[in-house]
């Protein structure tokens, strides 16, 4: 299972707090109501070396540094606005201009602390694996012809540890997460198994993000596509949406269906996301629209086999190294 | 002029200050200084109507209410953390323990307010205008195939004012926005204008954003693109993907290069941007990869005139009033 954890965390472009984090945290929810303090200054001694990463847009940081002489990590996110606090909100805040402009103007606003709280997490002692999870990694663009997927990665992902898609066969063949099914298919040749994806929390259908699993097990990515998997296509596409307006009342067009290229594990998955959430991973540089995928194939059978692919590598990817390696990066 | 800033802003999709406020921003910074107050509690008096939008992500929201018994929409938005303020941040913040397990703990914390300003923008009296242009529309995945286009899209497209695309013109002709060019091809079939967008304040690469506009005048969309276009995309590819190395240091590996579709406005631009910033706008549902487009066209010169396309559409969108008239959403 700690495999599957460290797998999936993987898919977690945008440096969210792991899942590993987020299961602790249902086990042990009530720690702070078994006699810790209230109010903590337990930050105060801490010795910040260096900003592992910044994601400005989200408001959230992650800070590598000592406390009481250990390494740790402390990442921060600024929390959403809550609608039930805003009238409170309002009256305790003070505002300082910034400019004024005939019906606009600007401020700077201090808002009480307790409505204005910064969701913390701390990762004391912290390890090297820490440190390297936590720092943004620069990406690169990356040229794959069909000589390179042939000569790089197909190489590279044949040599892959096939363990880590043990988690993948467990779950088509109902040895975990049967609880968690969605839809399925059976059909060994056009069936597939929908299940959410670990990063929704399915408390609501605003992030609503599942994944179809297929059951042929040799096709390993958009690559191995050809005219022949049109019709286990078609019904992925048309059942996942008939799937999710019924359990979810969220109609087709709502819907983002889409393949990674490259995908985060080489069995063939299909990314079902809400099309008003801006999921990470759902830009144009990794991501295919399944209805495109459909149309390529239907005219062109080996459109996917001969195409030149653009995809964004981690410099700390394997793949990555193994293209610079071969002078292609 | 306004009739520029007003289609510009429709490209804002996330609902962002729009640039007329960050224009006037630029105008009037100092007014504060002027003998404004320093502190005022001015939001006590707000009364709260309606969120009219919430961007729990970016945690940033839109609030109609009325301010003295007028209409107003009060924006705020919680600002990055600042890697100067670490220090006297973690001095003086409390933390409330959640949960504690083995090496995680989680807190909620509470910094002096100072450190930890909101941006604060007031629209008042605000208008009708200003509540549908903050009010999040939701959006539907629209299905366009060929004869879609050819009955519904395109007699839309020409029955739009001409008008509204003369500040491209203007550019193009250089009667507008000299200082800001970039890069210049004048070449009138295989020609283009680099220019930085709207949205990227250049003050920093990381999110680099900038628009070639094409010199031939007859191509709208991508929709009008065969391989006699192919010269002309090649040259906006390498010479854009130069000129930027030479002007911003940033190499063709760390760029995205695509075609929107449907775009904002109807003649043929192409954006490039920093693959490091997940940029609004670069998702694979509106978000057309230069690179696919110039190899579809080379395998099938009328690829993007046969195909059935698919993207998003506001429901306050013309277009998606047209398709709904047409019953094909």
């Amino acid at each position: 299972m700690a495999d599957i954890v460290v797998k999936r965390e993987l898919e977690s472009e945008d440096g969210e707090l792991s899942l590993k984090v987020k299961k602790r945290k249902v086990i042990s929810d009530n720690v702070g109501e078994e006699g810790e303090p209230e109010c903590q200054k337990i930050l105060s001694g801490f010795k910040t070396s260096s900003v592992l990463s910044d994601y400005t847009r989200e408001k959230r940081i992650f800070i590598h540094g000592t406390l009481a002489d250990q390494d740790a990590v402390v990442i921060m996110e600024k929390t959403p606005f809550r609608e039930d606090d805003l009238a409170e909100f309002f009256s305790n805040s003070t505002l300082k201009l910034d400019m004024k402009n005939d019906i606009y103007s600007t401020y700077k606003l201090r808002a009480p602390p307790h409505l204005n709280e910064i969701k913390t997490t701390v990762v004391c002692p912290a390890t090297e694996k820490h440190l390297n999870k936590y720092k943004r990694q620069e990406s690169f663009l990356v040229e794959e012809t069909k000589t390179d997927y042939e000569s790089i990665t197909l190489p590279f992902i044949e040599k892959q540890n096939t363990f880590s898609l043990q988690w993948v066969y467990n779950i088509l063949q109902k040895k975990a997460e049967v609880e968690r099914i969605v839809y399925e298919d059976p059909d060994s040749d056009t069936g597939f198994m929908l299940l959410p994806d670990f990063k929704w929390d399915q408390k609501q259908v605003d992030d609503l993000y599942l994944i179809a699993i297929v059951h042929p097990m040799n096709i390993k990515s958009l690559r191995d596509l050809t005219a022949e998997h049109i019709p286990l296509l078609k019904n992925i596409w048309q059942k996942g949406q008939a799937a999710i307006l019924e359990r979810y009342s969220l109609p087709a067009n709502k819907l983002r269906v889409y393949l990674h290229y490259q995908p985060s594990y080489y069995h063939l998955h299909i990314h079902f996301t809400n099309l008003g959430y801006d999921t990470p991973g759902c830009g144009v540089d990794r991501a295919h629209l399944l209805s495109d995928v459909i149309q390529n194939l239907q005219s062109d059978p080996d459109y996917y086999k001969k195409r030149t692919l653009y995809f964004p590598l981690r410099v700390d990817d394997k793949l990555f190294s193994t293209f610079k390696e071969a002078g292609r990066v």
